[in-house]
């Protein structure tokens, strides 16, 4: 039986939206908004699109029409009332009204504010420029949606049986994962693959397949939209905006240096337990460490984001024992470039010393390499970022070279006041 | 947007039926029904199902009661206008009006004869006796019930993402046999998948994405459901039952010897062109060919259903040569085992002396082997043969002695008639 309203409803649309909801966003991204709405409201930010694979035209690739469209449709989008319901009576770890009323009362209004786009050679100029609590939500539907038209200009041409194998071949590489992931005892993963995922719909399968296939040792997903749909926990805590934004904003090197811990403080008053997780690699891991106030060993885990993690885990780990901490009692969060080889190996070593989760992202969402000629759905490295707080350009260092961004005479100012000194070099995989 | 109406419509089924259309069958049934509603309309027969893998115990992984719902349903089918129409009105290898009015009409009002069902042991006894066109037309639709209640079995405890990584995997197995057969110049192959499929709706996949692989490469499907509904070739000439039943009849020795080729006679009198097929291995290939008169030397093509294909295919290609044929304008139908490697080996060894075709089965619409645990998928040997015709014993000597059947004292007088010394025994792939 053909349902006739719903074809012709199907019909009416002008565009395929990518992007259908405010909180088809990271979690984190909204606790992070509810801190600077808090305590930075007056900071002006720009966000812009960086494509760290250049070899990947997207200007060529992407009609910049359809972009247009992807990006006007999610400034027509406003919070509904049911994901307002969500927001304001769910738990988010274990916690009622994680979202303040005031803040909740502020989102309801919302609607993005413009961006600029500007086709530059073969790649696009894409920045969104005002309130940081306002821009700061750009980056995640924006790279989805970039990531998302690259996917459709490669499917556009494939046939719909080729069309279905191509999906089978990816559902079964992602239930390969799953059933390697299986026999690990205490596993906890969660998705954390919004940013760069292949499609949505794509993400919402995986994560499905992930509850199914791991029962409890799947923990939940980074993706507001599908927890609530899927009725799961929503998962994340902060990430580096936060120092670079708080850093750029620093008056003097001497504020400069405390800014990565007065975010942190800013933090510690607003959350507890499992949000109180550290990134300590925005300016080196090591000095970060070495440097941290007393109060912030006493925190429950650091997330690894950035150069070789066990390097960095043992330096965590080590760190805690230094400040009369027991590891045992603490987690680590490893987030970055994950699969699952790294991930059993990872859970091998460090799964006897202290609690240990994965934030499963690309290669979750976006496996697809070598499932096309010439490889053009296979994922690639776009990130979205602050570049710019209140008219200063931001700064990262990170614990690999190759994530570092900024200006070089900024990047040298950094380096001195942090400390930082050799660092090695790590292939950034997506 | 839910379609409220299908969903109730849904679930007004009693029963998810397998089988809902009498021309869910093999085309060459309805010709050989035809001829034999013509030839030998008294004639009195049992089909009979055999189990072969008597490893699989059937009766005990098939509930009775569902399947006598599904072959209930069967004898509740008749033919719809449509499908009347179709048969009626299309071309069949180029000719109209294959199926004459009086045929037709009876057709219209049949409903298929009563079944015979008792447990014994771990199998099922399954028997069909009556008219011969009448419970001929049991073969097809008894098997796929048979087969797909078995799969059903095994996927009714499965979950619902584990269930859609089988089919993607299984997709993902048919897509890469048809990738691997592209490249093969020329190339003639169609689907005889029906009676050992998967399901249905796995067959009628697998067809659709066999035709947007391969092209014109792909010729068309054996079930006439399939070709109707994807507008296709329906493929198929005759079947042993012809031979067998035709035997049986015999009065004597003397007609016993002539009975394959009194049959192959009536067929020469009501088809022509690539429906002019003989069947050579019924009581040994090699001495059907020696004793065959010299007007069977004249008929388009051979089909090899056993033993071993290139030596049958050898003997083929010398017969036609020692009848003063030209072997470039015949045709090699291989319709036995075959699976990709099977397929590019005889067309290596065969496409430059003659016109080859391949008549695909089980493993292109029942290939999930290894796809679960115990492999409890896997295709396997089920037949269901004309076992007696008017109180004689049927006997099938086949070039395989494996797949030789009937009673011993049978098979030794027929192996005397017809001439038949040693035999290579070959496995019974499916």
């Amino acid at each position: 039986m053909v349902d006739i309203a719903t074809r012709v409803w199907n019909h009416k649309w002008k565009i395929d939206p990518i992007v259908r909801s405010l909180i088809d966003t990271d979690f984190y991204k909204l606790l992070m908004c509810q801190s600077i709405f808090r305590n930075r409201p007056d900071a002006t930010v720009t966000f812009s699109l960086i494509n760290r694979s250049t070899h990947i035209p997207l200007a060529d690739l992407i009609d910049e029409g359809e972009l247009r469209e992807q990006l006007d449709h999610i400034r027509s989008l406003s919070l509904s009332r049911g994901e307002s319901t969500w927001l304001r009576g769910n738990t988010f770890y274990g916690k009622r009204q994680m979202f303040r009323p005031d803040f909740m009362e502020w989102f309801e209004g919302l609607r993005l504010p413009p961006y600029h786009l500007e086709r530059k050679g073969d790649q696009y100029e894409l920045t969104f420029e005002g309130k940081w609590h306002e821009v700061m939500l750009w980056e995640i539907p924006a790279l989805a949606v970039l990531m998302e038209l690259r996917g459709r200009a490669v499917t556009g041409g494939m046939g719909k049986f080729e069309l279905q194998v191509l999906y089978a071949r990816a559902m079964t590489r992602v239930w390969e994962k799953v059933e390697a992931l299986r026999d690990i005892p205490d596993l906890s993963i969660a998705d954390f693959g919004t940013r760069r995922r292949h499609s949505f719909l794509w993400q919402d399968w995986c994560v499905q397949a992930m509850s199914e296939g791991l029962g409890d040792a799947f923990t939940g997903t980074s993706n507001c939209k599908i927890a609530m749909k899927r009725e799961m926990e929503a998962i994340g805590t902060n990430a580096h905006e936060l120092p670079m934004v708080y850093a750029a904003l620093a008056k003097d090197d001497e504020s400069l240096a405390r800014a990565p811990y007065d975010v942190l403080e800013d933090w510690h008053d607003e959350h507890e337990g499992n949000l109180r997780i550290i990134l300590p690699d925005t300016y080196g891991s090591k000095g970060f460490l070495d440097n941290a106030p007393d109060w912030l060993a006493g925190w429950t885990g650091i997330r690894i984001d950035s150069g070789d993690p066990a390097t960095a885990a043992r330096m965590a780990i080590d760190w805690w024992k230094a400040r009369g901490e027991d590891p045992a009692t603490k987690r680590l969060i490893f987030s970055d470039g994950l699969d699952v080889d790294k991930i059993r190996e990872l859970h091998g070593q460090f799964a006897d010393k202290t609690s240990i989760s994965f934030g499963w992202g690309t290669l979750l969402t976006n496996d697809f390499r070598g499932l096309v000629p010439d490889d053009r759905l296979a994922p690639f490295s776009l990130v979205c970022k602050a570049v710019a707080a209140d008219g200063n350009p931001t700064v990262k260092l990170s614990d690999n070279p190759k994530k570092a961004m900024g200006p070089a005479d900024e990047i040298a100012r950094y380096k001195r006041v942090f400390g930082v000194g050799a660092q090695d070099a790590q292939e950034v995989v997506v």
